[in-house]
């Protein structure tokens, strides 16, 4: 069983009303293209993160607006910043790094650092004929000179979703993945 | 078996010319701290590495000075250079990423960017008695939420050497393996 790797470079997701406070009363966000998820798109709007140790800026907010506000840097960044942040699934964002998070129009301090968890989206009616149906995690395997097996895959099984393995710059530097390689997945090896 | 992890942040090594080019005539490195190849040692001396397209400061000369100049840097750091450098065995120089590498006294060009293969130096008086005689390469397992497996992890068999396994910064943070980390070897995986 193979999956088509989409490499998620660090990115902010924020509420409607933290987007406000960054952008300004009643601004919404604006179509840079849209990527593979249904309805999620990359937007034109970037944000700096900062922390008492640094920053780093030109953080692209993916839209739509969310219920949450979520920082998804990689663990290079948040040495950079002088933070140590819990790798977590996507809106589990209790007791994260805290963070100020600041935009055109203003700034806001939030716990919502993470580093997401190396993933993968199914679509919840193909899960049974992938064979992923019933399966949390699943090993995936990487071929080349930097090549080697990550454990603990997360399956996000859902309604309106693309089949795709997300992982972060750290995972695609590190291993020397290209966005859109295609990876074996092990469903057998759960170490 | 075992393995203790060290690892590598991104370092240069230089020749004595390329020493006295940067640093002025006769210079010569001072130590930090010995590291634990024996009389191999961090300096007290950096350089800036630059690229048309970026630069990074602060990167630290590991001495003694060597019969080649070589530039270690992560798949990250060559990103940020706009650099596509190759992966290589340490000495294994030629065609690699051209740099500029700047001293307080001079600034020299060098085609010496490389990404360090994995590896691990192991005595060879030990090699018989730690099961790695006659191995080139091995796997290398990493426990926890972030855990895997490296293949391609390359055997130094040479002697006056230290049992050590060294990674870089983006094996380090991609895989969250702290300093000092115990490894488990597989001798038998070898993908």
């Amino acid at each position: 069983m193979k999956v088509t790797v989409g490499i998620s470079a660090h990115h902010v997701h924020l509420t409607k009303e933290d987007l406000e406070i960054l952008f300004g009363e009643g601004y919404e966000l604006t179509v840079n293209r849209n990527i593979n998820q249904p309805g999620q798109f990359a937007s034109n709007e970037f944000v700096t993160i900062r922390t008492p140790k640094s920053e780093i800026a030109h953080i692209r907010i993916l839209g739509p607006v969310r219920s949450y506000t979520q920082v998804e840097l990689s663990k290079t960044d948040y040495i950079k910043l002088g933070l140590d942040a819990p790798m977590r699934e996507s809106g589990d964002i209790e007791n994260s790094a805290k963070v100020t998070i600041i935009g055109p129009k203003g700034m806001i301090e939030r716990e919502a650092g993470i580093i997401a968890t190396r993933h993968i989206h199914v679509p919840i009616e193909d899960a049974e004929k992938l064979g992923l149906a019933g399966y949390d995690y699943v090993s995936v395997k990487v071929p080349g000179p930097k090549g080697g097996i990550m454990y603990h895959v997360s399956l996000r099984i859902a309604p309106n979703s693309y089949y795709e393995m997300h992982i972060d710059t750290d995972d695609a530097n590190a291993f020397q993945i290209k966005n859109g390689a295609e990876l074996e997945i092990y469903k057998d090896i759960q170490e």
